[in-house]
């Protein structure tokens, strides 16, 4: 991003599109930098669902452009003295609330510098107590993305900022406690624990993954190769592991719910 | 917006965003003004309600860059000899039914002109009795963004236009009855009073809002000041007073529900 | 589209809009073009449903530039041996899965060139088994658009591709069997009949739709000259024949569901 080439900014929020929330978030942003790219990540994160607002996020950033500014809004603290944060990393910059959210990807890309927003000059002229989003996220974001070279600028350099990390994976020797962490549309259940970590543990041995009643017993490389009502596992887009069910909805067969428990057991000991 | 620079037009409409409508309108705009930006305030304005698309677009409008063309298609009159219209006010365009849905944000911004739209060259070439949108309030909406220079070339001169007035106020000396004007997807309540009209009217005294079966006898200036389950009033992004409930959803335990009403009393009488 | 002018992305498919992946695609297409333009038509086909795809495409297409890219993902197969293809026409390119969905939009607008995506050079660096929407078709349709001369570079020429047809009409001398291919936000029932086969097949007599208990024998050419609580027959906007309920919802009072069947009747035999 040079100086005259505005970038991309991109949202993810908990506003839902049935208001106009996101949409005055575009307002703002087009008022400051009308040549920025402004790209919707999601705006149906879970209402004040920082867990769940993380997850995206980190499973989504790297697919877009170096230098791109992520306005990430779900913000229970909204007018109490958590701060507004922006984290420069490797390739991108990240502006929120300091609740976590912006975390778990920041600190997957590197973190390089995180800095308290405070300089006024670079939120709207008035502030309201109850949206952040549209009075200093979206037009720092703006500011940004139009080419601000030093975010130093924006405010003052913190040391440290707050951490949300994923359920912990409880570990024995023959057995994983799980959680889930995200339903997708298709009712696939993705659990806190990455592909390769499975292949880790079971290291091509028999498993047995328990939820509610059901007993899953497979992994397949693909949907493809997994028979109509079948539940299996996949290594899924986001390099997490999924429960799934060819043509049908595995969340809904198994009643499982978002934080919902599940155990992966060894067979073969 | 020179000639030259091509501006915004702003999608609000009653489309929803699970059908292929709002879809086709960008089509539409990008095959007449391939640079005009396009933002969706929102397309899930309740089917036909024409009170609640002009409160979104007047608690909205200001926010977006000067000369934007907004382009409201909440039209239950569509194939009727209902007129199409653009306003032209101090710093915007609006486009759409003359149903109403406009005037609210167009008169606050002050109308300068009112145009009835009836040259069909900046209509699509086949006009359906179904789908105005499409076929006139899109295509006149990029024509503007793309650079006209003067609206009057769009059609007749009107002297006025319909108006939509917000639910009117019941007024005594110490109560107002108010009805309810929106609820958003975290649930906050929005009256039809501004903040400032509170203020005015309580005069710092104590003071009761009824609604069905609540009472709720306190206002803050932030959701962080007040206490987990409790009810109370807030000035809200929109200007408007809300009621709220900290991390929770005040509509559903109220069981508040659009244009319900409720009674604000003053106690220190 | 000359080479200097990126073109513009339609997006079509069944992700949904609460989980990330719509986003992830727009983040593939900025990082391969940013000067791309990006539209969403809609990504809430019913989950898998390749009908209501193929019927959602066909009736918007032709409201886009020319030369604009349709990238639509509608996909059961992922991870199967179906291909993925991009179908050349007249006046579009449409890339996604060779399941039948672009078929019924290609062909109308008359398909030129058929060709099996093979070339991995345009898709990402590493292709999932499970998300070919961001590894494969986003990339290919943004390598398009950025402005590629000659799509045969994109892999293997096909003679032909899978076919969807919508469902069949049951002709009789004085009877078609009709089915549902749509219902709408506003709950207007479209079915497999164009308005000009009906007024062909009707020729101005009296006629009778029957569907459940429903008998309908109007039809009008706007909502606006139906009486209110009247169950109607109206030429769509998308050229299809609908059955519509002035101000109110046809489907919910016809309990009608997608793919139910209707028969119509002359009533002057």
């Amino acid at each position: 991003m040079s100086r005259n080439k505005p970038g991309t900014v991109v949202l993810l929020t908990d506003f839902g599109q049935q208001d106009i929330f996101a949409g005055v978030l575009k307002g703002v942003i087009a008022s400051i930098s009308p040549e920025s790219k402004v790209i919707d990540l999601t705006h149906e994160v879970n209402p004040q669902d920082i867990a769940q607002g993380s997850f995206l996020l980190s499973a989504s950033y790297s697919y877009f452009p170096k230098r791109s500014v992520f306005c990430v809004i779900v913000d229970p603290g909204v007018g109490s003295d958590r701060k507004g944060i922006c984290i420069k990393t490797n390739d991108y910059y990240f502006v929120g609330p300091d609740n976590g959210v912006l975390w778990q990807a920041a600190n997957e890309n590197k973190i390089k510098r995180i800095i308290h927003l405070t300089t006024k000059k670079y939120f709207l002229d008035s502030v309201s107590n109850t949206f952040h989003g549209r009075d200093i996220f979206a037009p720092v974001a703006a500011h940004i993305s139009k080419g601000l070279e030093d975010i130093a600028i924006l405010g003052k350099i913190l040391e440290k900022c707050v951490e949300y990390h994923f359920p912990k994976i409880e570990r024995n020797t023959f057995s994983l406690g799980l959680t889930i962490i995200h339903i997708d549309r298709f009712g696939n259940v993705t659990l806190n624990l990455k592909e390769n970590q499975f292949r880790q543990f079971t290291q091509k041995r028999r498993f047995c993954l328990t939820l509610n009643d059901a007993r899953i017993k497979e992994v397949y490389s693909s949907y493809a190769k997994a028979i109509d009502g079948e539940l299996f596992l996949i290594g899924s887009s986001s390099g997490f592991l999924e429960i799934s069910l060819k043509n049908s909805n595995a969340a809904k067969i198994l009643g499982a719910k978002y934080m919902d428990k599940a155990q992966l057991k060894i067979l073969d000991q």
